[in-house]
Order: C-alpha cells, then sequence, then structure tokens
C-alpha cells in the first residue's frame, strides 16, 4: 500500500524552500490530486504576500527573454521569485516553449527561483482551476514575487490576468499594427506597458501610439488617485531598461495598496477561485446523475431535436437537486 | 410597451430563408435575450440536419481565404452554406478581422450563403454556450453546410472544434516548425488536412512532414473502418485544389455515416452543449446565494487565509442546494 500522504509536512517542507517539495505541491494540485483540499487547507494560512506580476503579449514580443530578466533583476535586489509559465495548451503553440525553457535555465540551479511551466491541454476551465493554486504554492514558499507568463491569445490568457495584482503588457516594434490591433483590449488590463525591442526601428512609434491610446482613456475630471500605466521601453535580451520595468512595478504596488485597489482585486480573484473550483465539483456532478446514464440520455434527445438543450440542462440539474 | 417577441415565428421566417430573421436570431442567441428557451424549442424539431465542418490553422495560414474560397465551391453545386467566423475575443487579434470580413464580402449579397462573426470578448464561457446556439440557427434556417472558422489557438478553439463533423486543419509552408509544433494537437482532431498556399517553396516538405506524422498513428492491425486524415495542397486565393478539399469533406462526410461515427459525435455534442448550458446557469446562481452576499463574503475569508477556496466552495453550493 502506498503510504498516506503528509499535506501539512509537504507545505511545511515547501515554506523551508526545498524546491522538490515546492514542485511536488504544484504537481499534485495540477493533476486534482485526491489531497487537494487537504493541500489547500495547508496552505491557506500562508498565502496573500506575494506580489503577482502577469506578463503577456502576443507571440514574438519577447515574453521568455523579459521574464527572464525580470527575474534576474529581482534576484539582485534579494527577491525570491516565482515564474509560471502558462501554456494555453493550443496544438498549434506547442512547439515553441523548448526554447523558452532552455533560455530560462540560466535561473535553474539558483534556489531563490521556482519555475514551472503550466500546460493546460485537456483540461477543460483547468487553467481558471488550477493555476491559482500553483500560485498558492509559490506563495506559502516564501515568494516575494509571482510572475505569471502567458501568450496573449484567447479567453485563458484574459482569465489569467485576472489573477494579478499587476500586469505588464508587451509589445514590440514592427509586429504589424499591433498597436491598433491590440486597442481593444489592453487598456483595461494593461498596469505597466512595456515596448520591448526598443533598439528596432519603428519603437518611437509604437510608444507614441500607445502614449496616444492611453492618454484617450483619460478622464476629463479625474475622480482621485488614478492609476495611468506608465510605458517602459527595454532591450529584454541585454537587459536595458529592466530595472526601470521593476520600479514601476513597484509603483504599482504602492498605488494598489494606496488606493484599496489591491484588496478590490484580491476579492475578485478569491470570488473568481472560489467559482471555477464550484463549476468544476458540479460538472464533475453533471456527468454522474443517474448513474451517469442522464446526461447521454438526454444527449439523445437533443440530437434527436425532441428536446431543447435548455430543457435538457433543466432536468439535469433538477435530478442534481434532488440528491 | 415593446412588443412581445414571437419566437415561432421568427423560426418560420428563418426557415423561409429570411436573412433578417436568421441574423436577429443570432444576435439573440449570442445577448442571451430572454427569448433564448423559447428560441431554444422553437428551432429544435429543425436542428440535426446541416454538416457542421470546422476550419482551423495558426494565424497567416490562410483561413479566411479557404473558407470564401469553399463557400464559393459550394455554393456552385447549389449548397445552401452558413459561416460562423469565431473570434476567441483576444484582445491582441480583435484587427486582424476587419480585413478577413472584406474578402469575405463577395458573398455578401448571395441569400444562399449566411454569414456571421461570433464575438466572445467577456463572455467566460461563453463560446462554449452560444456558437451552438447560432449554429442551431443556421441549422435551422436551411444550411446544407455550415462552416466554423476558428483562429488556432487555446482552449476556445479546441471547444469549437467538438462542434464539429468534419474538422479541417489548415498549414501553410515557411511557418517555422509548423508541422513540428502542431504534433501534439492536430492528428486527434483533424479529418482533413489542408497545405494552403501549396506554391511556395515548402509545400511538398510540409505535406511530407504530415504523411509521416499521419504514418506514424497507424494502427498495425486496422481495426474495422478507420478513418485515415487526406492531405490536400491549396492555393485558396485562386481557388486551386479548392474542389479537391469539398471532395474530401465529403468522403469524410461518407465515412461518418457508414462508421456511425456521426451519430457518436453529434451526441458528445449535445453532451457539451447541455453542460455547457447547465453551468452556466449554475455561475449565475452561485452569484445569487444570499441576495448576492455569500461569495463576497466567502471570497472575503479566502483572501484574509481563513479558509481555503474548496471549503468556501463546499460552502456556497451547500446553500444553493438548499434552495
Amino acid at each position: 500500500m502506498a503510504p498516506r500522504l503528509d499535506a501539512v509536512d509537504l507545505v511545511v517542507r515547501a515554506r523551508r524552500g526545498e524546491a522538490r517539495a515546492v514542485a511536488r505541491l504544484i504537481s499534485l494540485v495540477e493533476n486534482a490530486s485526491p489531497y487537494l483540499r487537504e493541500i489547500a487547507a495547508a496552505l491557506a494560512p500562508y498565502t496573500g504576500r506575494a506580489q503577482v506580476v502577469g506578463l503577456t503579449g502576443a507571440p514574438g514580443v519577447g515574453k521568455s527573454t523579459s521574464t527572464s530578466a525580470l527575474v534576474a533583476a529581482l534576484r539582485r535586489r534579494g527577491n525570491r521569485v516565482g515564474v509560471l509559465a502558462v501554456d494555453p495548451s493550443s496544438p498549434f503553440s506547442g512547439g515553441a516553449l523548448l526554447g523558452d525553457r532552455v533560455r530560462m535555465s540560466e535561473h535553474a540551479t539558483d534556489d531563490g527561483v521556482f519555475i514551472r511551466s503550466m500546460a493546460t491541454r485537456g483540461h477543460l476551465g483547468g487553467l481558471a482551476w488550477s493555476t491559482p493554486q500553483a500560485l498558492r504554492v509559490l506563495d506559502a514558499a516564501g515568494c516575494d514575487v509571482v510572475l505569471v507568463e502567458t501568450v496573449g491569445v484567447g479567453q485563458s490568457e484574459v482569465d489569467v490576468v485576472s489573477l494579478a495584482d499587476t500586469t505588464i503588457v508587451l509589445l514590440a516594434p514592427g509586429m504589424g499594427d499591433e498597436v491598433q490591433a491590440a486597442k481593444a483590449g489592453i487598456l483595461e488590463i494593461a498596469d505597466v506597458f512595456v515596448v520591448n525591442k526598443a533598439d528596432r526601428d519603428g519603437a518611437a512609434q509604437t510608444a507614441r501610439e500607445l502614449r496616444h491610446m492611453i492618454s484617450l482613456g483619460d478622464r476629463p475630471n479625474g475622480d482621485g488617485d488614478l492609476w495611468k500605466p506608465p510605458i517602459v521601453r527595454t532591450v529584454a535580451s541585454r537587459g536595458e531598461g529592466v530595472d526601470d520595468v521593476v520600479a514601476a512595478v513597484d509603483a504599482h504596488r504602492e498605488w494598489l495598496d494606496r488606493s484599496g485597489e489591491r484588496d478590490r482585486r484580491r476579492l475578485q480573484r478569491a470570488e473568481s477561485e472560489i467559482q471555477a473550483i464550484a463549476l468544476e465539483q458540479v460538472r464533475a456532478r453533471l456527468g454522474e446523475v443517474g448513474d451517469a446514464t442522464a446526461l447521454p440520455e438526454l444527449a439523445k434527445r437533443v440530437a434527436a431535436g425532441e428536446l431543447d438543450p435548455y430543457r435538457a440542462s433543466d432536468e439535469l440539474l433538477d435530478r442534481i437537486a434532488e440528491g
């Protein structure tokens, strides 16, 4: 018989900074271990300290290089740093990851850095549900900052942004009408803009367009202490400008504290987290109704056009309520 | 007072082929109209006829051009065609759409074609839930084929693939190690491979790699009537090879019927659809528990580390069950 897992002991060891305990805990939460609840209970008292920094942008803007440079800058000032690289599980994006991880390898032997790729393929809603738990592990393990790096495409990225205290949106010049294309969504999510590859042609133009875009969002009569996203230029591959990014993140943290926005975001995040877990539980129950026969039988009637899917959903939920 | 909407009348008019009724119905389902249930009930008896063809691939492979060329080919043989272009609502991808729609404009005045872009921004889980309903509208409106075009990135794309009877995966030469990168996921989802831009260097190489990859998936002792995804080469911008794509889709449809796979996929699709609707309903209820105070209060305790999110989820679900 396999020995019973001691979640509390594992959390104690993670808090001591044992990399293997941290890795083990993340694997357990990622794979929905039967000990998930015990682990969550053991982690809870030690969470809420880390600053969560989201880093997102279109493919090719230099996310991994920037993450690596940020890690180096944070390490130089003694911060303990966690990195969660979230791959939104595309059949088409998997190939890029190897190179990314290689670039991060300079930090692989630093015991003040935990790096973890989260694969979410096949987990429906898996991102919303397992990433916060991995974040809790890194938080409890004493990370001062956790960087969550995502490819800037699709809903999953938006979900991850909702985890962050501070969201950095990366752009690069010469990516087509990047700013124009991005307009629709990034103003709402960006706390800090970084124009990477700033030594290339068009960097000034990209920054100018961004500045114009930000100014359009200005309120004529600023109501109180508003945050205006700064624009930082970097050449991440040479480490240029990266300390400015750290300074911008620090300034944003101060603003979060001062304005009360930090608490608001964390409450929002906790709500999303509870919701995601509850929905996952309901999803499991839906499949179990009537010894797992109810859903297939309703589906048969819907496929045959005898029943519409809304009434089928009602029937299923009624049967769960009946217990 | 606004006149009450007559869902049955609207469905009758859509079935007659009135474009405005079709557009109205899709808007209503997309925006979660209060008449959603009535509409779903009115549509149900008329659904299940259309062949749903998913079309996916990485940005830049020529999805919109291919869709447009396929529409033209299907129209030539008298099919009524629906197109759902699903934008997975990325802050970073919005800009590309205008050009796409312009390219489709050659079909804008053809009353045998319905074209609709589905924006999903902000709808959490919105894709899983509103796209199938839009599909039902086009199906009931008498479309022989509905093409669902998605950008091949992220979970949302996988969700949409699950809607299709036949999934076409588009590739193009010179997109880096595209096939390699794609390996992980596309074999499972592709029923037909299309190598577009086949007049470019590297097209033969891309096709060769694909063929090799498919052969690796061959079972040593084929168990019964298996489908082996064909590889079709096209230059969609000149219409070359597009009839071959149609022929491959037809062949796949025959196989779906013969093998019973079509029924299996449709049952699966109905299950997902019912599940998505049920989860959406539960999500709404979660926010309403205790006059909408329960979730924020639990979130407060989770954010403070007093409670773990799993126990918070249990409490919330218990309160829903208590009614």
